[in-house]
């Protein structure tokens, strides 16, 4: 995953000044923030522990970056902080969650268990998300799928940012699939990535920080190609990656995280939102597989030797390599010292 | 999807000397050979099929082009003329079929109407398919699940020749996935795209046909790009679609259809393959998800409405167009002449 990763180093490693910040701290910060805002204790610590999880794994553009977002949410009364998700089983093998206007965050606290549950037992199961906010990255509901000893996956969409092959008019949202697979006695195997070429929020950070972003990433107003990532953030257009095949990838996820979950497609997001500029209402679609139900004893060993072979072969990088070194530091994190400063006036 | 429509196009419009058959001309040749090579009337008749469904819709590098390498491999004693699939019942959600070393289109139809049974009830299935020989496209079984109202999902793999990111060395197969969304009335949504930046089969018929590829398609035997697609095809290595991105989904392929169906991945299936050109044996991995049991009703009207807005954004092309364009015509199909008289001389 060495173009993702070196365009995150290039967003960490801008001239920005940073304050120093333990984990405990983050999280602190966050929590304040939110109760101050109308979130109830526990929506709060929910929130913050997946906002801390970003800055502990150094993905800083899915971490406190952005919570004026969903301040801005709860001050304009989009999203209920105090909300308590609904679990409406639909069969043994399909769970439905209504978040009740809550952000993500508790509903999948809530829901990932009895996902892990129903899979655990049949082989296969699916959780359906409803009417909830998720303004975070996707990693951590895959990662918590396979901390389950299963596979998982999962897919949510937002509001249009990205134009479907051939056109330059945004139709999809960045749409992004998240895949785990378990790997016992150490990290899943994990990818976390946007349909689109390069993620929102990195494109956004790289916009603040005046960086370049590739050719092929987006278009500007006027539907232009633009190396300028302010020109495609604001106002502009991201393309999808992969060209037809990205494209059609992206519709796939409308399809299972709006059409198969019975919430919004991006475009209807759009059109329900306030504009408040926090995250948008929406679905999530999430998979869990088992594979010492369907694949039987073994499968651990033989996936093993699969990804040992991958990860040594010349030039490869392992994604989620950079994400699992972060974590194991202990260290405090340097965080944008304007957005810390910022965030303190909110409490 | 024009990129690969126009591909498509190149190929079949490149001066080769053609005959003209009847859809039921393709079926019995297709069904001569196999029976004069070892096949039973049961799999030759459900192989047809395949081919025969691949002719008629134009995607002819899954057509009879595939038919000497069946060939071959019913010749070599590699894969069972006569078998039959044994279907394992894991849970209520999870159906295990062994092919017994047969091809895949018996194995299929058997097991595609259990699954689909199973996701109508529980609102998730998968199908598990080991130990057969899969040499066709991937959109027969997505469109198969389609048929019965439900979202299809499959996967394969078969024997190295795409470079994993960053690499130049084979290590994944084309690793295909196929998606479809039921459209009642009318023919689904379907994509099936090689996670390769092009299919092994179109860069075989533009090979043949001595037609140039796009950079970044493939890299020659000394690990160098190169838009000849016999250096590729003979000796080279084709690269992921996408970059990283499609170089992680190719790895989700082969934990899906081999570690998690329980069945060799492509390198394994290298290893245990007689290279007698034709299929590999291995394993496919199938997901049906019930809109009805999970959206529930109205779910039809409202994707709808996102299809018909997605496919008339100026410069969109809904993929599978032009082989429902191609199915619609009961006009005899021009054919390779040399294939079909090599082909006469099997029977």
């Amino acid at each position: 995953m060495s173009r993702g990763a070196s365009t995150e180093r290039r967003c960490q490693t801008a001239v920005v000044a940073t304050v120093s910040l333990t984990l405990d701290e983050i999280d602190d910060l966050a929590r304040a923030v939110l109760v101050a805002n109308g979130c109830d204790d526990e929506n709060a610590a929910a929130l913050a522990r997946t906002l801390t999880a970003a800055e502990r794994d150094g993905t800083v553009s899915h971490g406190l970056y952005r919570l004026p977002g969903c301040v801005a949410s709860l001050r304009s009364g989009k999203v209920d902080g105090r909300a308590r998700p609904a679990e409406e089983p639909l069969t043994p093998a399909a769970i439905r969650v209504d978040g009740n206007r809550g952000f993500a965050s508790l509903t999948l606290e809530d829901g990932v268990p009895r996902l892990a549950a129903a899979a655990s037992e049949l082989g296969v199961a699916v959780l359906l998300i409803r009417n909830s906010f998720h303004f975070s990255a996707l990693w951590p509901e895959a990662e918590a799928i396979a901390a389950e000893g299963l596979v998982g996956l999962a897919c949510t969409v937002h509001t249009p940012m990205v134009a479907p092959f051939g056109a330059s008019e945004a139709f999809f949202s960045t749409n992004p699939l998240a895949f785990a697979w378990p790997r016992p006695g150490r990290e899943p195997y994990v990818f976390d990535m946007a349909t689109a070429a390069m993620a929102r929020g990195e494109i956004g950070v790289a916009a603040r920080d005046g960086q370049e972003i590739p050719l092929g990433v987006g278009l500007d107003a006027g539907g232009s190609p633009t190396t300028d990532a302010a020109a495609v953030h604001d106002g502009g257009v991201i393309l999808p990656f992969g060209g037809y095949k990205g494209s059609a990838i992206a519709t796939m996820i409308e399809l299972l995280a709006a059409g198969l979950v019975g919430d919004w497609f991006s475009y209807e997001a759009a059109e329900v939102d306030n504009g408040d500029g926090g995250p948008a209402i929406g679905g999530q679609f999430l998979l869990a597989l088992s594979p010492e139900v369907l694949a039987g004893p073994g499968w651990a060993d033989h996936s093993e030797a699969f990804l040992t072979r991958l990860g040594s072969l010349d030039g490869v990088r392992v994604p989620g390599q950079r994400r699992f070194a972060n974590r194991r530091s202990t260290a405090p994190r340097q965080v944008d010292a304007e957005l810390v400063a910022s965030l303190r006036t909110m409490c």
